[in-house]
């Protein structure tokens, strides 16, 4: 721990800050949209990988956690975090490094698309709790419902001694790439609906499945129905970036997190100021052009179209369709940034700068919190 | 230190695996280059941000590197490198770490491009060595050269009793837009020109201007003279990637960089096969599918049209025009992937596991070296 917190002129540029107080306000909001549906949130902290924000983020829930790494599950697990879905499919050489932390008395759940993978985990010595992914439409990985496959695993895993069959989960990605809220709720409907038939598929063949699990942002925000569904695993939706502003899971008051970063240069003579964040302050990710092509690699936070139109490793370049307010973006002036998409950018950080608006504007640092990076 | 090496099958997936040989190879080819040319080679660690790698790549030289954030300034100053280029403009915040590190016998370099940061420079109470960075057509950061700010500056730096004016800098950064090794040839003339022009310009202002900095890997590759030119400032020729491939600046023998990853799931019925690198392992920077749109986001090695056609964050989607080999690619096989651009896909890790194609064929981990990532 430090002697003291910086002050906000004081942190080295580029870093990230989180706004506690927006980030309380979004927590609370998906807490109360899960409860009004009567699931359970199990809060997806490949965003985060942070234990302080996932504290937060379980403090009125059932405290059930998602990851995108083992990294993040033995980081969660060393902060007391004991009920953790590894949310990518598992490959057997990693099995001996879950049943090493289900020993240590971690409820660590895995899931599989495939009989191979069933087989593996079958034969393998140790306990298992297992879900199957299905997939909703987003063709990333996941067993088509209707597919014989979501039988024969569920058979597989349902005749092994050694393994718990929960359920199914589906991850709906392709709600990333709607074009209005009305085609989100459709897809959150295809995924409830999905996830729930397979579900009832398995029962149906005399397969227990006490577990549905879906989730992402967009169809967390947008659901009208999850009827059938005992949990949600949104992710992005604690810090939310313009990636989920454009697609209306968000508005921009919602935006928790963004970077810091230091004018370094200016040319007036090509209406570009250059700072200190580059491709791998906010990442190469511009995930928000889709719907928001004026977004760049992120737009400058109270400066009405003003955005980082190109990165190199270390330098970005603002620009705008007007003429840039040069006055005001002298060398070492400060700006913020909001990413584009708040999962990679903050990957390149190993720490938040804890600021909060409510308390004084979110102008010093509140807190500082750690993050899990890497695999 | 680890009590022993791991196996290469019982590394963590995904990783990066660097083959010393390639980078040993790679290292001398430069040198020897620079040597023909009579030019001094400061190698730009941003790429490889690591003490052992820059360790090898001084060895025959005559010890300064160049670096991109003050992060790798303070690393190699702990690794015992004294002469050190900070090759991304100063902000004022600056000055008190890098006057903090030239305090400790550090004789970190910085640059410059406006009268603002001169001033800046020539009121601190600290002493400062200090090159100015020329526009050689990038359009990213420098002055033009026939700009009047080029002497004013000048005459700045030159009548403040506590900087030391070296010289001149510039990066022919659009050299990375090329398409033939004619064309990077002529940006690599401009890149000296301009650079030499500007130094001129200095001296028959009476202002001495011993350093003519130029560089870039692309140019320092295909660059026919470097008359007037005392150092360049190469920095990916070390792990080289398809990038650099496609741009003609090495070889496929001269790959250095590879990211390992694991098959995580099978799709035949959408000729797709799942991988666990994803947007955070290989990044989004697709930057050599300028030239080679088949590259995606990095191309599968030993795989001929094999390459990763999407991402997510955890997830990485390999396609190709013809079927897969979907024997070949059972859940838990392992496959190594070539990047698009190694600066950006390796600042995901913390560590290079080091391999040797000339020792064994790369088959066991050798080493062990440390990245230093951040700011």
């Amino acid at each position: 721990m430090q002697d003291r917190l910086p002050a906000l002129e004081e942190l080295e540029t580029p870093c990230l800050l989180l706004d506690r107080a927006t980030l309380g306000r979004n927590l609370a909001a998906m807490s109360g949209r899960m409860r009004s549906h009567g699931v359970a949130l199990r809060p997806h902290l490949k965003t985060a990988k942070s234990a302080a924000v996932a504290k937060l983020a379980t403090a009125n829930e059932a405290g059930g956690i998602t990851v995108s790494t083992l990294a993040e599950a033995r980081h969660f697990a060393a902060h007391g975090f004991t009920d953790i879905l590894y949310a990518v499919g598992i490959v057997p050489a990693r099995l001996d490094q879950v049943a090493a932390l289900r020993r240590q008395g971690i409820d660590l759940k895995i899931i599989i698309d495939s009989p191979d993978a069933g087989r593996a985990i079958a034969s393998h010595g140790d306990e298992f709790a297992v879900l199957i992914e299905i997939d909703s439409g987003a063709h990333r990985a996941g067993l088509d419902p209707a597919s014989p496959l979501l039988l024969e695993i569920g058979h597989i895993l349902n005749a092994a001694r050694n393994v718990t069959l929960l359920g199914v989960m589906t991850h709906a990605g392709h709600s990333y790439h709607c074009h209005s809220t009305q085609e989100v709720a459709a897809i959150a409907e295809t995924e409830r609906a999905t996830a729930v038939d397979a579900a009832e598929r398995l029962r149906r063949s005399g397969i227990r499945c006490p577990i549905v699990s879906v989730g992402s942002t967009p169809t967390a925000v947008h659901a009208r129905s999850l009827a059938g569904v005992t949990e949600m695993r949104p992710g992005v939706y604690m810090f939310n970036d313009l990636d989920q502003l454009a697609l209306g899971s968000c508005g921009p008051q919602d935006l928790a997190l963004s970077v810091l970063t230091s004018v370094i240069g200016q040319y007036p003579e090509r209406n570009r100021v250059l700072i200190d964040a580059g491709a791998l302050a906010l990442s190469k990710d511009i995930s928000a052009s889709e719907f928001m092509p004026e977004a760049g690699f992120g737009t400058v936070v109270g400066y009405d179209g003003l955005s980082v139109v190109d990165v190199n490793q270390e330098h970005g370049f603002i620009g705008s369709r007007r003429t840039l307010p040069f006055d005001r973006l002298g060398i070492g002036a400060r700006l913020r940034l909001w990413p584009n998409h708040a999962c990679i950018t903050a990957a390149a950080y190993d720490r938040y700068h804890v600021i909060d608006s409510e308390l004084d504007g979110g102008t010093t640092v509140v807190e500082i919190w750690e993050r899990v990076n890497g695999w």
